[in-house]
C-alpha cells in the first residue's frame, strides 16, 4: 500500500483512459474544444490556464483561450458566453473566477449552458452534485479528490469523513460526493469549536480551508488518510498546503502532497469534462 | 426554558407576523394566490393539501388545488405548469410529490419558474440553498425546523449539529442550512457506521430517517436539542416520529413532539413563502 498518494500518477491513469476515448473520436473526425474565458490577468489563473492548456494539447484537446478586458461591462461578457454557447464547435467552457466586481457571478452564472459548463458554474449542475444526479459537471477540484480516492482504491462508503472548509468551489460540493457514496460527513469551518477534536475522528480527511500548514498532529488520527486540497505559500514563499506534511506525514496512513497532489490532477479532470460534454452534445 | 418545542406556538407566531404583513397587501388590494398541484390522489397528500389550504385561508391567501387525473402524460403536465408560470394571478406554485412514473421529476423539475417555485422543486432553488444565497426558496419542512430553532432562540453557531438522513426534501437542505448559520454538520444514514456515537455527539440532533422511534436513548447526549422531522405510525397505529419520545424526552434539553412539532409549522412555512414570492413579484 502506498503511503504517498501522487496527483501525477492519478492524472497520468486517467490521461491513458482519456486517450483511449480520443481514438473513437479521431475515427469520427471530432476534435472536443474547451474555451476558457478569462476577465483581465491575474498570475495565479494564469498558471491554472498554462496547465490547462498543456494537459489539453497532451490529450488532443482543442483549447482556446479568450482573454477580455477587465473592465468589460456584463452584458458584453453575457454576450460572449451566449455566442460560446451557440457555438457548435466550442464542446466546453470555462470561466476563470473570480470575475471583476463589474461582473455579478449570481446574474452570469445562469447565462452559461450546464451541458457546457465544465467545471459547475450553473446552478443546474450545482443542483446535480447536491442531488446526487448523473449526466452534470462537478466542479473540477472535488472531482480530482475523489479521483485520487478511486484511484489508490479508497471505498469512502462507512467511513467518517470530515472536510474542513466549506466553500463552494470545494467544500459543499466535495460533501456531497462523499455523500453520494456513502460517507458519513462532517463539515468544519471558522465558526467550528474543537475543530482537532472533529477532524481527528476522521477516518477520510479532506483540508480545503486555504490556511497554510494549519492542520497540525494533534487533529489527525493515526492511520487517516489525509488528502490536501490547499495551495498556499509559506514564510520562505514555497508552495504548501494546508497540512503541514512533515508532521502529518508521520501519522497519516495516505496523504497527498503539495505541491504534486490534488493540484496535478484538476487539469485533467477538466478535459475529461470536456471529452464527456462532446459525447453528450454529439450523441456519442 | 421550554423543554418541550411546541410547533403551534412557533406557527401562531409566524401567524402573526404574516398577518400584518397582509394588512400592507389588502390596502393595495392584493391577494396572494397559492396553487397544488396534485396529480393523481395519494391519502398522505390528502391531509397536508387540507392544511395547507385551511392555513393560508387563515392568514387571507387564496389557495386553489389542480387535482389533474393519475394518468395525466409528461406533455400535458407541464403544460400545466407553464400556463400556472405565466398565470399573474399565481403567485406560488407547490407540486405535490412524488410524482407518478409516467412524469419524470428529473425533466418536468425545470419548468417550474424559480420565483414562483415555493417549495423548492426547481433546481435554481436547490442551488440557492446549497450556496445560502438570498432570494430563493428552501424546501418547506427544512424551513420549518430552522423556524423553531430561531423561535425558542437555538442558535446553530459553532454547535455540532448532526443530520439522521440524506434525502433531498429534508436531509440535505437541512444540512446547508445549518451549514449557513454557522453549525458544524454531520450528515449520518443508512450506511453510518456507528450511528449511536455520532448522534449522541450532537448538540442539536435532527431525525429525518423515516424509521418509526429509530432514535433510542444510547444516540442522544444529555441536554441535546432533538427535532423530530419523522411522521410514522407505531404498531398500535398511532401517529409518531423518528425518536421514541417517551424515552428520549427523559434526556433532551429540548424535543419536539409527533404530531405538534414539525409538521405543524410547515403549512405556514408554505404561506411565508407564498406571501414572499407575491413581495417579489410584485415589487413590494
Amino acid at each position: 500500500m502506498e503511503k504517498i498518494l501522487k496527483g501525477k500518477e492519478v492524472a497520468d491513469a486517467l490521461k491513458q483512459r482519456l486517450k483511449q476515448e480520443m481514438e473513437e473520436f479521431h475515427k469520427k473526425n471530432i476534435t472536443p474544444n474547451l474555451t476558457i474565458v478569462i476577465v483581465g490577468d491575474r498570475p495565479d489563473s494564469a498558471a491554472y490556464i498554462k496547465g490547462a492548456v498543456k494537459r489539453c494539447s497532451e490529450i488532443g484537446i482543442e483549447c482556446n483561450v479568450r482573454e477580455l478586458p477587465k473592465d468589460l461591462g456584463q452584458d458584453k461578457f453575457v454576450d460572449v458566453i451566449q455566442k460560446l454557447n451557440d457555438d457548435e464547435k466550442v464542446n466546453g467552457i470555462m470561466i476563470m473566477r473570480p470575475l471583476p466586481p463589474q461582473i455579478s457571478e449570481n446574474v452570469v452564472k445562469y447565462e452559461i449552458y450546464p451541458a457546457k459548463d465544465v467545471d459547475c458554474f450553473s446552478p443546474v449542475n450545482l443542483s446535480k452534485v447536491m442531488s446526487g444526479e448523473e449526466g452534470g459537471f462537478a466542479p473540477c477540484t472535488p472531482s480530482a479528490v475523489m479521483e485520487i480516492l478511486h484511484h489508490y482504491g479508497i471505498d469512502p462508503r462507512g467511513k467518517k469523513a470530515v472536510i474542513i472548509g466549506r466553500s463552494m468551489v470545494v467544500g459543499r460540493p466535495l460533501a456531497m460526493m462523499l455523500l453520494k457514496e456513502n460517507a458519513t460527513i462532517t463539515v468544519c469551518h471558522t465558526k467550528t469549536l474543537n475543530l482537532a477534536e472533529e477532524a481527528g475522528r476522521a477516518e477520510i480527511l479532506i483540508a480545503a480551508a486555504g490556511k497554510a500548514k494549519m492542520v497540525k498532529r494533534n487533529m489527525v488520527k493515526e492511520g487517516a488518510v489525509v488528502i490536501d486540497v490547499g495551495i498556499n505559500f509559506d514564510e520562505n514563499g514555497r508552495m504548501c498546503g494546508d497540512v503541514d506534511f512533515d508532521e502529518i506525514s508521520q501519522v497519516a496512513g495516505m496523504i497527498t502532497p503539495v505541491p504534486g497532489g490534488v493540484g496535478a490532477v484538476t487539469s485533467t479532470i477538466l478535459a475529461k469534462h470536456v471529452i464527456d460534454a462532446c459525447k453528450i452534445q454529439k450523441n456519442l
